[in-house]
């Protein structure tokens, strides 16, 4: 029988052609999710204890544990997702979705990620952030051949240090980032007790050009994207972030899109903990309501729950709270335009202006839309309509969730394709 | 006589048309602002003491006590901004300029704020970075309805810290900020001993885009803004920021456009204080020269002013100090061309090439543009033509002006419309 | 004969014209450089010892030391630099190339800088950072007049700090930078024991515009340019930056383009310890992987090189890492694209659909391309195609570097044009 050690040196990369039954007993399975609602953290079935994080509309990746390391199995294929209910994207992504799953380890972990290439065209991984030996940095042409298409690769390195990291390919980086490939990677400390926090929340933001009516994206697009993405799903998709009155809360966040998010919080101030590069010391801290991620870097920010509501928590640039169709859209406020439009009422009785007055009428009235294709804003809160779009969602604050560690009965979520913003509680005078 | 208590248990939506008299009397005066000169800084007629600010090119606005709150009342409306001499722009802001006027209060201050809806579409406030009940921060559709046209909403929170904030719709958001709406908050430290300068100024940031000869901005535009202004005023059309030589001075900055701002300051280096989410403790102060602004967020930054001179204090992306018109011109730099053009003379004796060896001529020519545009580079200083627009100013530090609390009669201000830079103090040799 | 007084305050502009050959005498040499390699860093001939930097491929700029000064003579004009081998752009620089040489002096030096305008339009330079009095900062028409064509203005001040500078016109700003105008300035410890390191490297970030076939960029560009530079080169055109294993190194960065770039380091985390503002105290440091450089600011960041091997080292947004070319391909992923290419294969059986299975075969195919373009993703390592391009390439940590001041024999660079990717150290597998 061929032994672990053997597989290793002599076939780090594996084609799937080639894989006889011992081999295939080698690679651990590779688990598929197919639904965008966010999954219940995963509790670790063995090795270390951790506090798990939650995915926004995600999950993590089980793995096995094998002589001393956790195997993972990363399969690299075109997925379906859902970016909110009535859109659905053809994107590139990792075991059924875009982003892939979360890979959670802990601090010393010896861990050993099979890649099996499934997409028309050669890939790698480069794991963002963390400390290993130059052969596993993932870079193609540069540390390692491309990986072919059918083929496997096999990445082994033990992690070095605790924190909040990515993968995504060094190979077509441009298209394949573009179509969706990407995952987070958070490596708990190895005492649990240090960094605690009772909510551990985590996603990525990425950005598409998909035409409304279609459904795969222009991967050549450098600015003029038009739906900016939480974990691939935009508003009203997202899920809520719930949280128990009195939680610590951390958010981790990594931006894999052409330009800055200045993520913000309303009803809170808060601190960036962490960066892809470490924690941050409590001297070096700045106090911040909008935390601007820059490109390819990640940020963990955290507070204390104390206030109940519900706050929303959105990327500050206008446009990118907004789906797409809203840059072609001409200005129509203007006093001499009104002057015009009642001069054509008299011979047109019908006639209507949209925008004349502003936008706001679009959020309520329905308008014909190509198939697939999301409304410009959209959303319908307890108060009315939200008229959000993007990269929006709200972080719910409640007396009524149980406290801990996710394993409670308490743990939230609203029906997946469902928008319910139930809370009523102080009334809008406060 | 309804008391006070009445009113906003009964009527937290208010239509103008059922203000009866009595109603009229219980909402304060909404008052109205019609130049853009940067005004004196308003002194506490009452209620605790501090420092007041001075907004670049706008005003503060005045309150009235009742009770022991302190009662503002913003009136969202059209507004016509001249943003220099020689062009008006058609906004949508508050109390008849964009952005609407400071607020300023203290610590600890109960605030009323009556929001009156004279838009031609619904709003909302949102109190951007102000810790305050969920009822009252203001995301329309989610913590409360929408105001209606031609209504008053009644906003009611306690400022639990002082700072550096804004205020702004989160209501068709897109769209609204893109029309200028928009305001800064200033709070106070309890004792105005803590983080006292000599000089406190603010502003925020903002972009247009109206075609050359239009007046109502394309409210659609996501990236290609032709017009980058310093509180809605771009240049020469920016009062200076002048300063006595000694003083301390802070400037406060906050940015609603669609892309990060690196705001740059000549002759100094200076340290954030101050975000929009608290004060930055001195351990975690970094030195600039450039500090950047993301989109959402706001900087307050710190410096002695011990060097005398006309310091320019500009956005340093290159584009940001032009005014429209700029980003559409060919470029004709080039030495085959410049042959070309000999050619072209010997028949058209008065043929000229516009940049053919770069545009500064363009600063210095007098170009006939269509009516209301400002020309793409342009000012004239003390030793020739600036060939600046957009966020460009001067931070003037002199001698002659009297220090401290702005009451002086050394306070200093250019003649509106004017752009005066009679600086010639030290030799252009040092 | 006329003292170095005399001349200072007598003519301050000089004509070419008027310099008789005691002036002349008195200019100091405007040595040129015209190849656009790495060169040797630049060993103090006199004057207080410091460690130099390396300028990415570029020079330092030699001085005379005349009275207790330090005299340095730039002159602005047309270049023409090579990007990559393939590839001339028609600039304007200083001195032969685009960026302009590196200025290096010691912390309380006093400079006299002349600057010669040989441009077909006049100019001025800002010293970025520099604290210095307000007649020598060179904002053009503000601080000074503009230096007409032809003639030669002189700048003198005593620097007062150390840290990371950089210089640029103030004048026809827009312009000039997109043309290239731009070079970096290293002030050093006066003690050279102070922030030492062992290797000390700097390059600045430009963005050009030229399209496939052209040479001379288009200036009025705001956001789409298509070649992204670290020092007006691309890869493959970019040196390596060579460490030996150990080294304490430094990488000093500054941003003259129009938007952020998060600058990415693999294999490493590390500190920023400067801007262009003066020194990071330590507890303000945080720990990065990537350093968002924002627009007209400067950072300087270290670490140990003690990982060896070729580690990546680029701007993270993708699209940053490509060559012209690569933004206006249409999307041909997707299944019905697919379907539909089959059908015409039926008809035409050579048909080829470039990208229909994403973009990666282009690293490996060789497209017909306009003269002076380069490919949109090129470069050859040691395990296949790169698929780079733009703001890219390899920190080389290795054993056989001699450690230390630079002088040692062992001081690397590959050949000029090439790119050789030589390391095999550790297996693929780690």
């Amino acid at each position: 029988m061929l032994s672990r050690r053997g597989l290793i040196a002599g076939a780090a990369v594996l084609g799937a052609g080639m894989v006889s039954r011992v081999h295939a007993a080698a690679i651990p399975e590779a688990p598929v999710q197919t639904s965008p609602a966010m999954q219940r953290p995963l509790m670790p079935p063995d090795g270390r204890p951790y506090n798990p994080v939650v995915t926004l509309n995600g999950w993590s990746l089980p793995w096995r544990s094998k002589d001393g390391w956790k195997e993972f199995h990363l399969v690299a294929e075109p997925v379906v997702r859902e970016m909110a209910p009535g859109m659905r994207a053809h994107l590139w992504g990792y075991n059924g979705q875009s982003p892939g799953p979360t890979i959670e380890c802990v601090e010393g972990d010896r861990v050993r990620i099979f890649v099996t290439n499934k997409l028309p065209e050669h890939t790698t991984i480069h794991w963002h952030g963390i400390l290993l030996p130059n052969g596993m940095d993932g870079v193609g042409g540069l540390t390692q051949p491309q990986i072919p298409v059918g083929k496997t690769f096999v990445y082994e390195f033990q992690m070095k240090k605790s924190g909040t990291f990515m993968y995504h390919p060094h190979a077509d980086e441009m298209v394949q980032m573009a179509m969706g490939m990407m995952g987070f990677i958070v490596v708990h400390p190895a005492d649990p007790a240090r960094h605690r926090v009772d909510r551990d929340f985590c996603f990525l933001l990425a950005a598409y050009d998909i035409e409304p009516g279609a459904a795969t994206p222009k991967v050549a697009t450098m600015t003029e994207f038009n739906l900016w993405t939480f974990n691939s799903r935009v508003f009203p998709g997202i899920d809520h972030l719930p949280v128990r009155l009195g939680d610590r809360v951390r958010i981790r966040v990594g931006n894999l899109t052409m330009t800055n998010h200045p993520i913000h919080l309303h009803g809170y101030d808060f601190k960036a903990t962490g960066t892809d590069g470490g924690w941050v010391p409590a001297s070096a801290q700045w106090p911040e309501v909008s935390i601007d991620l820059p490109v390819g870097a990640m940020r963990a920010f955290e507070f204390d729950a104390i206030y109940p509501g519900d706050w929303a928590l959105h990327c500050h640039k206008s446009h990118h709270t907004m789906n797409a169709m809203g840059h072609g859209v001409p200005t129509m406020i203007g006093v001499d335009h009104r002057g015009i439009a009642k001069r054509i009422v008299k011979l047109v009785p019908n006639y209507m202006v949209m925008g004349e007055r502003g936008m706001a009428d679009m959020g309520e009235m329905e308008m014909a839309l190509p198939a697939n294709t999301l409304p410009m804003m959209t959303g319908q809160g307890p108060f009315g309509p939200l008229e959000m779009g993007g990269m929006f969602t709200v972080v719910k604050v409640r007396e009524g969730l149980a406290r801990g560690d996710y394993r409670d009965p308490g743990w939230y979520r609203h029906p997946p394709g469902t928008v319910a913003y139930e809370w009523k509680g102080p009334s809008p005078r406060g």
